[in-house]
């Protein structure tokens, strides 16, 4: 990759040659003349550990500067930037602070990492100085850290409404566009290579909640707790539920919900299937794309959108973040961590606290005087319907009831679908989605 | 706002104190904790440079720092950054040129200063080695300036469709919504203030012209020169287009275009209303927001999204810069101008060897044989016909005929159109658009 006997050069120890490590070896070769041109540097991966040299791989691993041990990246006085693409969070984390304490700036593209010891791991960065970047750890190709951390400085971040999650996104498109059922979707999702052979992690919601506790933490200055936030995955979303949910001018969209309620310094985080009207633009996210529409109190409403994931889109964000490490690192300047989480700003939300309205599906024996006794429930909590749906179509004496309901706080609407579960006429368990107004 | 007896305090010129200058002033206060907190330094607005210090004002000027020549802010050796928002190209021009000869970092709004006097300022500053930033030129508070240059560093740009004029944006989803005529729809505009009482160089492409000018500089790393790009607006565009576009699935937009050609180098810059599919993400900004598309070749498809103008989104964007000149004033670097056009990597490309597809609009006598001598003018130039729709409503004799016409280059399209035109059938100008398959 050129010669390295330059001023303007810096070394790279690449952690990993999985999709992505691949990815950064593939695209810095393809782009290097240009990236040399803009940045004025010269990349050069001067290392690359992986787990097994003889993996068989798509692109082959460079001969002569493969190693199998973390620590020559480490040790290696030579190696100026340490990019971790291994994953987990055990050996990554080693790594990631040993680097940082070998004055290495270090790239990672670990949102798990970062959402799990993210307030551990930038103390180390502000006390040796050196900086963590991390644009390809939240929604791959789009560069919504930059946009946190720099153009958005001067706002206050009212709320962010994320779609981070590509494989459940495409699910729930297929379902809409294509009439499948979730699991016919979800093999789909798998055969296309959009979903991992243990999908739970984005079918569960945990890892667009990963994500969401960057964005979070980034927003409001203190590392949010995973303990904290409230986090429901889209497995239980049936066809029926689409159907009716457009019909009532929604899409349903597996969404991150980030927000500051400015008077009581709340700050809520939670990531939950929620209906959306269509014609707002997050409606209009499809496949496995992600978008982050994000409310500052200054810039007003914006959005980002691309590929969440993937080895060229996540590739192109560590290489931006190579960049910036090279002009930091070219400019002589003593420090540069960026603005990261080091203050409060709020306090976590209970997220029965949290205050929405709601859309609620109730298996029912189809009899006089079930929606009486559901609506009297409703009616004790204080919580109103805006509109009942009960198709036509039932089968052996079972009905479905759709009902919108007005805002009211999670935790009484909770207590009320467990007290309208309990009713003897309630046939399977209540399905309860978030009506979002964005 | 606040001490100044700080080391970490830099003292800022402000020129022009409109709507953006005011609302710079403004948001710094409103949000001068935050952004201390998370830049570590302190922006203080040291002198304010106004045409007519007496002329009524929303924000009161501070006192005691208001001056009318520009030479105060240049000259006065405590100013580390100023701002240029006095717009125009003149004084602008100069201020510019001086405050970097003495060496002050430079913030601008003025997407007319730059793409007219872009390639001389930035050699001024690339040999003074003091920075222009430019976030507030193009497209208000969408961070579109920093991603090119930072985020998408890695990436060949293949291409950008951008909305570009909240305006033209805002007229056209008022003639498709609620069916207002084109002089309608920019009546309501101007009485909303989205549109100045002179509204030409919104409705006729040229404000979008000069963003996208800045836009292709940045991905093609030279100056484009007006002279260059193809422009036009949106005067022509009936309801009739519209309803018939729709009806086909499309929706009308003003798109700046930009694309490399990477096989023959040509670079494509053009202005022009486009129809575009309706489930297109871009068919979904609506009102006065922009938004672009940008493809790389790395990235992928992304979008930015947001609000094009405005006193407090473009304010949004000026503070930005300010934070990134303040964190390369704070490094003690010796400079860092960014990534900034200054190499060639290709040549533009003559619009009409431009390809596209096209919709066609022509009024023309209600008589037989008309679109047999139509058909005929289109085939000799082998230009495809992919739809014809002629509605019923006739009036005293005229008809309209809508064409969709296959892939051609616009320069046979042109010569195929003129044809047209000079038919005796043919009663009024042809309406040629372009279909942009994005």
């Amino acid at each position: 990759m050129a010669d390295s006997n330059n001023n303007n050069t810096l070394k790279i120890g690449l952690a990993g040659f999985g999709n992505v490590g691949a990815g950064v070896y593939k695209n810095l070769l393809k782009n290097g003349a240009l990236l040399r041109e803009r940045t004025g540097q010269n990349l050069i991966i001067h290392r690359i550990v992986v787990r097994d040299p003889d993996k068989p791989r798509d692109i082959d691993l460079p001969a002569g500067i493969v190693s199998t041990r973390l620590d020559d990246l480490v040790k290696d006085d030579e190696i100026d930037i340490v990019i971790e693409l291994i994953g987990g969070t055990d050996y990554a984390f080693d790594l990631v602070k040993s680097a940082l304490e070998n004055g290495k700036t270090v790239i990672t593209g670990n949102k798990a990492l970062l959402a799990e010891h993210g307030k551990e791991l930038f103390a180390i960065a502000d006390r040796e100085k050196t900086p963590i970047y991390f644009e390809a750890a939240v929604a791959g190709g789009i560069p919504i850290i930059k946009t946190v951390q720099e153009s958005l400085v001067g706002n206050s971040i009212e709320s962010m409404a994320g779609i981070i999650n590509g494989t459940s996104n495409y699910i729930l498109g297929r379902m809409s566009d294509a009439g499948l059922a979730y699991e016919e979707a979800l093999n789909e999702a798998q055969q296309l290579g959009y979903a991992e052979a243990d999908p739970a992690l984005d079918v569960n919601g945990w890892d667009a909640a990963h994500k969401a506790i960057i964005l979070a933490s980034l927003s409001y200055g203190s590392w949010v707790r995973s303990e904290d936030i409230f986090v429901e995955g889209i497995e239980k979303i049936s066809l029926a539920d689409i159907r009716v949910a457009s019909d009532l001018g929604y899409t349903i969209k597996l969404l991150a919900i980030i927000r500051l309620d400015t008077e009581s310094g709340n700050i809520e985080v939670r990531v939950q299937p929620s209906l959306i009207p269509k014609n707002h633009i997050l409606a209009s996210v499809n496949g496995v794309f992600n978008a982050i529409f994000v409310r500052g109190d200054i810039v007003g409403e914006t959005l980002f959108y691309g590929s969440g994931a993937g080895q060229d889109p996540t590739s192109s964000s560590v290489i931006s973040d190579l960049a910036d490490a090279a002009a930091h690192l070219g400019s002589g300047a003593a420090s540069r961590t960026g603005f990261v989480p080091h203050g409060l700003y709020g306090h976590p939300l209970p997220i029965d606290e949290s205050i929405s309205q709601y859309y609620l599906r109730l298996s029912v024996d189809d009899q006089p005087g079930v929606l009486a006794r559901i609506s009297g429930i409703l009616g004790e909590h204080h919580i109103g319907i805006s509109s009942m749906i009960q198709p036509e179509e039932h089968c052996e004496g079972a009905a479905s009831i759709f009902l919108m309901l007005y805002f009211a706080p999670f935790g009484t609407m909770k207590k009320a679908v467990a007290q309208i579960a309990e009713l003897d006429c309630i046939q399977d368990e209540p399905i309860l989605m978030r009506v979002e107004s964005l």
